[in-house]
């Protein structure tokens, strides 16, 4: 792979929007996206407000000339250069990724977009058109799903390992809104989370629900068909949505259960996955992430680490130590901007694509989706259907 | 508690409906109701056929003339003694618990049963009302809820430790009907097991997922008052039910889910807890069940170990040898039994009861009036409430 | 099994040398004894103190006239009966081991001994000389090493599935006297406890640190050779021993680490094993006795769970339930009273023996010959030869 | 601390020993110099054959003239220019450690060095006299002592929280050399790896037993002051050293147990310490690097996750994600990294020095007593006594 880049003669340029210096998750992308080389950084957007947003790119390392007052600015500015940027990652507010991200993708500009991609499913399905007519790439930074252990349970899946898939259990529980925070005093982030107009149509769902439901569909490598949902918050009196529950039938008749909330006191931030096939079992919690349970009916379980030597290779390319030395999320990070920046130079260069694929606006997409039918489902106190994305 | 014993001066006398010597679940009843000297065993009804019954009995090491052809008359032998039994421990196929037990109670006799406690909501309703009418004490065996670790979890909750319970999760998975079975060769357990006229309204219920529902409630305190469930077969053609995933509306608008399959290959036969409060939550689980995991909002987990000694007595009092040294399911049934004992000498002797209760056939009762529930929800798609039970 | 019950024609007697009501392990070997129907409880002396050895006995529901005031005046009473006792069982302060097995063996009886077998190794010898002499059975009740998934670890040894043993670890840590409980106020037990005279030459090795010996030894089936130990008191002032750390080497060179204290706080009773062979290692620990740790070189790590189907009869055996219902101590102390039982059934039907073997008196007395190894190895700073056991 | 690098005004540059392209753990140092901003890379030598050190460096990306073909090239180079390399990091063979670190050194520049230090003692004695005469930084990566959970161990143990510490327990087990590997075919690494001259007076101390050392004596805050160790290999026939088992005594008569050994058939790569103190225990383990367990007499288990907010500060700093995204060494790496320039740039700029201090010369070449007290009690068959270090 590195031959790749070096045929490519140069790293891709990205540029940020969002992630200002006291953002660690800006951190952790900007840290991604240098730590095998793949993307150079070349300034951004970090604040709504323009000064700020000046000020804060220069903290954080930026030419002054490229740190940009708003998005409109940015694209101007980067499509202008010589040297201007391939792509554009976005982490700001929730509301800002439409149209960010559409924006982006008008330009000519590949997308790397923080969750949720959009407001709701028609902006969502306006994204994948817009990707799609633009010829662009747009990846979805569910980290969850880039872990080696994670993409080993789809190859697992995909390879018939444990039979047809039969039941699935996703959960992510967190403890952040166990409390009413909400009654301040807020920062600026707490400010747009608990607006509904800014943080999208469930709290829960944009903030870490997505993951539970995009880790589950991609490991079954079916999206969710219908849903019976419990929608609301645990915490009294609260106004925006901190706890899903939902039942799930997946594409083919394959059932589910999905919980999502941030209002579990004393919750670790983990996501936890099982899928049921017809044979056995696979099992991950993000608390464990280098390691995978395997039990076959009637067989020892099988706990399966990171870089064990009888992985396939796709899946040890996923990590960048041996088998025992712990790596976390900055590296599942990486490996999704990573792929983005082999895939746009394999397209330069006209070589096959890599084996594991990111996660796609069509995913994105999906669950926009899913959180409508959570929502309807919900309301009418009974089953609703996820709406399908744009025919290709 | 011994001091009891020595005043009631004898252990009570137990007869037995079902568990032949072939029965593991049959020899787990009979150690634990010997365990700590509080019964004694004097004989019963070992099969539905009368000659095996017999030899069965005799096998067992039981006096020939206590050894029944059936129910009716043993019975009838039994109240004829004046050394007969005290109390009848019913572990028979599901469809003779009902008239096993109603039976018993109308002789005068205590009941022990194993779950489920009848076919219906209605038979278990009838069973209530015989037991009160009668004065009598009927025990259900969820040894799960009997371990110290799940009586010490239901202390915490009542306690406040963790606060006012908003979410609770169960689920009990198990492999043994992954594969078709059904399909052959059936032992006579396997031919009353599919037969859903034998083994009730929902066979993965009454065999595992009537204990899930009852650890959540006992746990809590609080039944379940409404359901949305999804009832099935996860193995394609099988008519029984081997599959049900639902959420969960408590008294009081407490939150839930629960699962119960037995068809989840590769499964251990584990059962899961976690009660979410407001300021903290517990975490049990079968395959550990000397440790309960306490999380509070901000604080350290912890793991608490049968035997600690900042433990309540009475939850101490559920084990039987120091921390560190495990113990298990037999002890679980142990407490039962031990505690009907206790109860009955208590109310014989007019001491105060026992500070921890065994399952009683109210919470048998609940349990079908969840199944019931289970299955109307299922029908017709949507929120289905479990029918209260008859008032006191 | 229960075959060799039924030709036998009737239970096994047993007498017992302490274990009054208010001991746990007293209660546990009794329990344990009953468990499988294998053994009927007789009588015994239940104190060092005639009187009141009566009243316990009598509170454990004996026959007054089998309530003894001494082991001698048992042993009289018992081998004159027709109906007395076939063996004994001790279980009474560790200095009164010796001569109680002494004097059963002369009489005939079988004995079932807890740990330490003597005061030293020359005492050891002696009663294994008189076993033999006598043809006799003596059981050492190490419950560690009779665990199903221990006894499944020594079959994947003696298969050879983890090749070659080339390094041990075993440890045994515990709390109990982490604080200076020899301070007082003492109870009967701790007067002796901490008396060095009657607990033995080195008090955590009495207490722990032989079952941690045995445990290895029997696994690999090799006794120490030599070791290099540092034996002392982890808590200052101790006049007893609270503290050994060894190096070890077992016949056939295979190395080794020991640790054994009962002074580490915050300690559980945990028991830890690690076995490595030249092609993978196992792992045991009593907190999770149901299951073995296998992790073969350059394969996923096994669970291997109790009564997980591919497990060998006789280990499958050593359970009374399926897999994923949790038995503890109780049921490994009764598969050594059943072992002991069916021996000696076996021998008086001239039936072959049992597969599985419960430690007998000459691993007892290697015991005792590695703690005065240890002893004699602190003492010069160097390593010691564990003297070898008397020829057969 | 950002604000001391905005104060200094540029990173720190840092000039390369070792780490080519193949090497992960060159990778590895490499982007730990680089995640948060505090090093700039400048060049350096990749290779001991001149030609492959310049095609090496230009690989990874640095200017062609500052490839150079050896270090006393490098040295030179650096030291000539204005923009010079304010540090050298040495991750090259073993053997070279001693040379370059010592050149470095005399050139008036700060030392980032991998272990062991040096081939003996008394090299390493010289190290540190050099670094103290010549007032610089020299770190060495001991990268398991720089996670923030051993961190707070090591908070933990210096506020008194477990009490005084009596019984340490450290071992480092991996199997990378459980079987023949010597017998070829050999890559360079291997090479060097089997040949004692150059990989040290004990290969599997040099290799991972120092790391082991290292985080006991550093967690405890003692050296180790006596040793009996059993040194050798458990792979038949092995001429250089793969296990190392010993009974430590630490400065103050603390207690304790070592074991190292590369030759474990299936282990995984497992660091584990253990620290007993009076009052209560501690443990870590590598696998969960994120989670520290404390277990007080008396009182639950506390498992203690990175992140969690009650975690003094300098210890949260270690980390750059919320608690419950998992981390690892490459953070640990970091720290180090970061340390050195936090040191660096405080006494440039005259600030106070951070808290937390990365392992040190006098560290590294207290371990290389170590090594050599356990060659040396090995050879005699008792304890011996570690050598102190230079007067200061």
């Amino acid at each position: 792979m590195s031959d790749v880049k070096a045929r490519f003669g140069r790293p891709l340029r990205l540029a940020l929007v969002g992630g200002g210096p006291a953002s660690w998750i800006g951190r952790m992308h900007r840290s991604a996206a240098l730590l095998d080389g793949w993307w150079e950084l070349v300034g951004g957007v970090f604040s709504g407000d323009p000064v700020r947003s000046r000020t804060a790119g220069i903290e954080l390392g930026f030419a002054p000339d490229r740190c940009y007052p708003d998005v409109d600015a940015m694209i101007a500015g980067e499509t202008a250069r010589e040297d201007g940027a391939d792509a554009v990652a976005i982490m700001s507010p929730n509301d800002t990724h439409y149209p960010a991200a559409a924006a982006a993708l008008d330009a000519g500009l590949d997308v790397i977009g923080d969750k949720p991609v959009s407001h709701d499913f028609a902006q969502a399905c306006d994204l994948v058109e817009r990707t799609r007519r633009k010829g662009r790439l747009f990846a979805v930074v569910h980290g969850y799903s880039a872990y080696p252990m994670t993409r080993y349970a789809r190859w697992l899946v995909k390879d018939g390992a444990i039979g047809e898939p039969r039941f699935v259990q996703v959960e992510y529980l967190q403890g952040s809104n166990a409390t009413r925070v909400e009654d301040g005093p807020l920062n600026r982030r707490l400010e747009w989370l608990f607006d509904p107009a800014r943080s999208g149509l469930a709290l829960v769902m944009s903030a870490i629900g997505c993951h539970a439901q995009h880790l589950a569909s991609v490991t079954i490598g079916r999206q969710v068909a219908r849903v019976a949902a419990e929608v609301g918050a645990l915490v009294p009196g609260r106004r925006v949505v901190d706890h899903v529950s939902a039942l799930l039938e997946f594409e083919g008749g394959v059932r589910g259960t999905f919980t999502a909330t941030n209002a579990a006191a004393g919750a670790e931030n983990d996501v936890r996955l099982r899928v049921v096939g017809d044979r056995g079992l696979i099992e991950w919690c993000h608390r464990e992430p280098s390691y995978l349970r395997l039990a076959m009916q009637g067989e020892p379980l099988r706990v399966i680490g990171r870089g064990d030597p009888y992985l396939p290779g796709e899946v040890i390319a996923g990590g960048r130590s041996p088998r025992g030395h712990p790596e976390g999320m900055l590296q599942a990070f990486a490996n999704i901007y990573g792929e983005v920046a082999q895939e746009r130079m394999a397209r330069s260069l006209g070589d096959p694509l890599p084996a594991f694929q990111y996660p796609r606006i069509e995913e994105g997409a999906h669950t926009m989706g899913f959180i409508e039918a959570c929502l309807a489902s919900h309301e009418r106190g009974g089953w609703a259907t996820v709406a399908p994305l744009p025919a290709q």
